[in-house]
């Protein structure tokens, strides 16, 4: 019995261990894992006791075995890994209801909270945004549009917070974009102004209100794209 | 190759099936699991089967094997068992920040959705909440507290938003319990009427305001305690 505890325990170090690369980003998402005999002697486990924590991390959504192939880093963290499991049975306006109560919440202690450097930063990734938003080139507005929303969460200095919200965005990332199908409408860039300017003007109820008007075009807009649809 | 892809998807299988039952409810938080030789007859299938579900399980913090004991179910669901890993690693002013982005939104939302029933449960529960609050029974009042902002969140009818919430709830728990040492404020009771009226009413103004009043009391005291400890 004693023993099997052991065997237990030297698997869950493995698997920490393997953890600990894919959550700190030496072991990225998207790469192919070092071959077993590599991992072996690093690691100094046998055969058994690898593969027992490579399935463990595979069930937890971090690894993916691809059949005749090799296995992959499929998700950065336990949690984003388990949020976009859970994201995938879940209605699109429940997870966008989350994801702007997380915006909210950030953009009133990023007023507070962000450095110089992130309001100077915000500032200039801002033009960034609203150039690919004059453009119509949706592609990449879709992409500036998701990071100048991860800025502002980075600059509340909350970690859970940006977790959370940085996981919900990737699991929304096709949804996200197929908000965006038509032009950008130049009110939206204007409140998203507000809501820049509030932030690096350390103003956090005209950063919030800035985040509710947009909740409200965007929830808008979707009940019309869904009235189309019907 | 192909036979230890098969071995795998049969662990995965055993793993999903039994994470299925843990989810639902079949199997209780604290429960001991059934004895090996019953899940292995259940299942159909080898005891190293089992046991390396079992391990993946464990892994992803919803069993956990007692030495010389038994397994026993220690977290309803995956997105519980990792937040609660989380938020372990995280500071209590961060987390409940999370806490009050979602009691806000879920306040808001509400409003909006709220049934007849659950508006007439509100109200009763309520004030169940304020007699533990004015007898100054701290223990009640804890239980009481979570179960009063848990019904508004189910209220809101948005499953990813009551799941979150929950979930941190419960890995908060104690943190709330030390935040509840001294009595009751009236001005407390007060704002939390204001919020239960603002439900019932369907006004999601009020209730909004309401959430926005205690979380600035919260974080007031918060910092008063913090200031007297150090």
């Amino acid at each position: 019995m004693l023993q099997k505890t052991k065997r237990l325990t030297l698997v869950e170090q493995v698997a920490l261990q393997i953890e600990g690369l894919i959550e700190s980003g030496q072991w990225a998402v998207g790469m192919r894992i070092p071959a077993e005999s590599e991992l072996m002697a690093d690691l100094n486990v046998s055969r058994n006791t690898l593969r027992e924590a490579i399935r463990a991390l595979t069930h937890a959504g971090l690894l993916k075995t691809r059949q005749g192939d090799g296995t992959y880093v499929c998700s950065s963290s336990a949690l984003g890994a388990v949020l976009q499991k859970r994201i995938v049975r879940t209605d699109t306006m429940d997870t966008l209801e989350v994801r702007h109560a997380l915006e909210r919440e950030g953009a009133f202690l990023a007023a507070q909270r962000r450095t110089e450097d992130e309001a100077r930063e915000l500032l200039l990734h801002f033009e960034r945004w609203e150039t690919a938003a004059k453009l119509g080139d949706l592609d990449a507005y879709v992409t500036e549009d998701i990071r100048l929303h991860q800025m502002i969460l980075q600059a509340s200095h909350n970690n859970i917070l940006i977790e959370l919200y940085d996981h919900i965005v990737e699991a929304l990332h096709d949804s996200i974009a197929s908000l965006t199908r038509s032009e950008v409408k130049p009110m939206f860039i204007e409140i998203h102004r507000q809501l820049v300017e509030g932030v690096v003007a350390q103003d956090s109820n005209q950063a919030v209100a800035a985040v509710q008007r947009y909740i409200l075009e965007s929830k808008t807009f979707i009940s019309i794209e869904e009235g189309d649809r019907s």
